[in-house]
């Protein structure tokens, strides 16, 4: 009898075997025992556990049984600095809290302490589970640095308005500022530059234009947060005469590259523009809950056609990054201010979470989904756990009784960010230093 | 010269020692560095750490550094044993959700399922700070068992209802059960009984009416469901001709010892009659958001003067039992129904989650505050997290950024049932293996 060699196997980097596999495509496969082999920071196979092993090796085999795997979370919107005003002030009216808290304590950043806040906040989101995140704030060149130092993947871009910035000096500076940014990370595998007016009621029309000039010449996003809340609305009618989102329709500045950070006072023609326009949204319901700025109409959005990405917004309105304490939120909130249980149901917001984010912020077809080819971008979530006991459907837990702390590990790019909980790329001890010590400052 | 011989230290059980001591106490009194002595199940003292260091000596010695230490938290209404249906059927009409999934399942119970889908519960309140709790469900006395396996305070009470029980048959029989529950456990340290009809609508006046003489003839609380929804206002309405608070007071049910769970539809009229009649108030804002019921009208209830603890509700609803998750929702959500973000503060919130509901539900003066001579309810959240840093405000922190699994150890009683993370009273593998045993009958 004649036996034949065994198949040679392919090479791998890292093999990820025996979980429930969530891929998140586009039927919702899921594999169970399944397992991902990850190959040169790219998806090379997801499968059956049995074939996967069959067909690759790999020198670093990371048992998932007991686990749930699935892309990493994608945080649509936040100024990850803000970690270092965590719990400096809450429950204020609006004005009191940012004039008499906020803006004093953002006069004393640098470059220096964005760097710091900004690696604490991706240590957060490491070990939470968030995999990419879209950054709005001052001195994002250090935003940049600490994403790439950390590992994480970002969009990121230096936030612009008609006034003087502590990060590039006069307001002329802030486009020159931002095209510098897009020719340093062009081509980076991690970090993405992109163009972000603060808002309407900071920004000129003029100012405004030119962002969209360098959004379509550079071929990046830009982002912009829009319609907050009712008095924003109020306002730019009475500045312009129209409602923020006709507004930006009549600067020809409604496009699918514009991300929209909030969205909350919209009303019909406002949804119809973003619909015509393919904007992108970025919701973020427990910020919006938190600074009373109402509840953004998501299940209209998305019965339109929406691209809708979740977002935590910054530490000082939520007060963490905690996605999954987002998707648990934003799932039940829509449902209590319609009345209506089956309104975004669990497998929504996770696609909100994950490629509906990708999406948003024009990672679509690299991240977002288990699929060959795709970057690498993986969490894997610890199901042994009594609140997460016993298990009829997996998705369900990951949305209303899973929490940060279930991450047990998280790669990006094929890089092991995070390992049984303890995080790989950042000193922990290191940042927990520098941020104490800005904050004893900021206290003053 | 003479020297004295140094005071001698009074003894202790277990000293607390170096933290960030929340006492919770009428003037919110804090001690950092503090310490808490521990002494025959109650707090012994408490103050600054020199101090109690000074005069207190005792075999446990647990350094807190770098934590909070404040009260238990009080789940002030939950379903325990619906940890077994956790998952099973989300996103669902209220109707479809009931028949088609939860009452299917709940007919395959029995007094040990209840019995290991409550130690289940216990488990994962002990990791997440809970040390009491207030429970309606059937087989109510495993439930009673199963607290006091875990070592966790409970109150109970048999659901009543105007049809047959699976756990003690017709319905004429069920206030027998309740008193004989009663005897059974008067004078218990952990377990105390309840009289609990499900609601209104399921209870007749006359059976209401035979609660309400229990609950007065045994000095126990009555506990009830409690215009959960507006549907249920207008059955009520069409079937007694009043709104279910009215209809209640006129079977002279509203008093002091009345716990009334949900209150998400009411009128001023009656809020008015709450008031009036001091009745206990138990919000449960996750269930009532994902059941789609509505939102309480909290921020009214506190400033009518009502007394307002915190529930989870049932795992069915929830799906978790993770009152951190709850507080933070609880804080937000009220801001978001009333535009105003200066309504339901961290510190009214953690009042509700451990004072609060040690009133409603009768535990005052015994739990929800360190001080001397209450019981040692203790819980240590460990803040050397990057979530939980910089510390401005600790009582921010709990509320808006800690998650359940930044409790480090939990005390009931003056017993350690958690230690660094590390249940001490249950065997997690015998309850996951029961637990998973039960969930593939229910799945069927």
């Amino acid at each position: 009898m004649q036996t034949s060699a065994p198949p040679e196997k392919k090479t791998a980097d890292i093999l990820l075997l025996n979980g429930h596999v969530l891929t998140l495509d586009a039927r919702y496969t899921v594999f169970d025992p399944g397992a991902i082999a990850v190959r040169e920071g790219r998806i090379a196979a997801v499968g059956p556990a049995s074939e996967i092993q069959d067909n690759y090796d790999a020198p670093e085999r990371i048992d998932i049984s007991g686990c749930v795997a699935l892309p990493g979370l994608v945080n649509a919107h936040t100024h990850a600095a803000m970690t270092l005003f965590r719990g400096l002030a809450d429950d204020l009216p609006l004005m009191d809290w940012l004039q008499g808290h906020i803006f004093p304590a953002e006069a004393k950043l640098t470059g220096d302490w964005v760097y710091w806040g900004t690696l604490l906040a991706c240590a957060e989101m490491i070990l939470s589970g968030t995999t990419a995140f879209c950054d709005m704030y001052l001195f994002e060149h250090r935003v940049a640095d600490a994403a790439r130092d950390a590992g994480m993947r970002a969009l990121v871009g230096e936030v612009l308005y008609d006034f003087p910035s502590p990060c590039y000096g006069p307001p002329e500076n802030g486009l020159k500022h931002t095209e510098d940014l897009i020719e340093k990370w062009r081509g980076d595998p991690l970090v993405r530059i992109a163009v972000e007016p603060h808002a309407l009621y900071t920004c000129s029309p003029e100012l405004l234009g030119k962002c969209g000039d360098i959004s379509e010449r550079h071929g990046v996003p830009m982002v912009v947060h829009l319609s907050e809340n009712e008095a924003e609305v109020q306002q730019i009618i009475q500045k312009y005469g129209k409602r923020p989102v006709s507004h930006l329709a009549s600067l020809g500045l409604l496009g699918p590259t514009l991300v929209a950070d909030h969205c909350v006072a919209l009303d019909e023609s406002d949804m119809a523009l973003l619909a015509a326009n393919d904007v992108k949204i970025a919701h973020n319901p427990e910020s919006n809950m938190k600074l009373a700025s109402g509840i953004a109409p998501i299940p209209r959005l998305l019965e339109l056609g929406l691209t809708v990405g979740l977002g935590t917004d910054g530490c000082a309105s939520n007060n963490n990054l905690d996605m999954f304490g987002e998707m648990d939120t934003c799932a039940k909130l829509h449902k209590a201010a319609t009345l209506d249980p089956t309104v975004v149901s669990a497998q929504t917001v996770l696609q909100m979470a994950t490629c509906g984010g990708a999406k948003a912020l024009g990672w679509d077809g690299r991240i977002g989904r288990l699929e060959p080819g795709m970057l690498a971008d993986v969490i894997v979530v610890d199901f042994a756990k009594p609140h997460l006991t016993p298990v009829y459907n997996p998705v369900s837990h990951l949305v209303y009784a899973a929490g940060a702390a279930d991450v047990r590990d998280t790669i990006v790019g094929g890089k092991v960010l995070m390992k049984n909980r303890i995080l790989q790329t950042l000193d922990l001890e290191e940042i927990f230093a520098h941020v104490r010590e800005f904050a004893s400052k900021a206290r003053q």
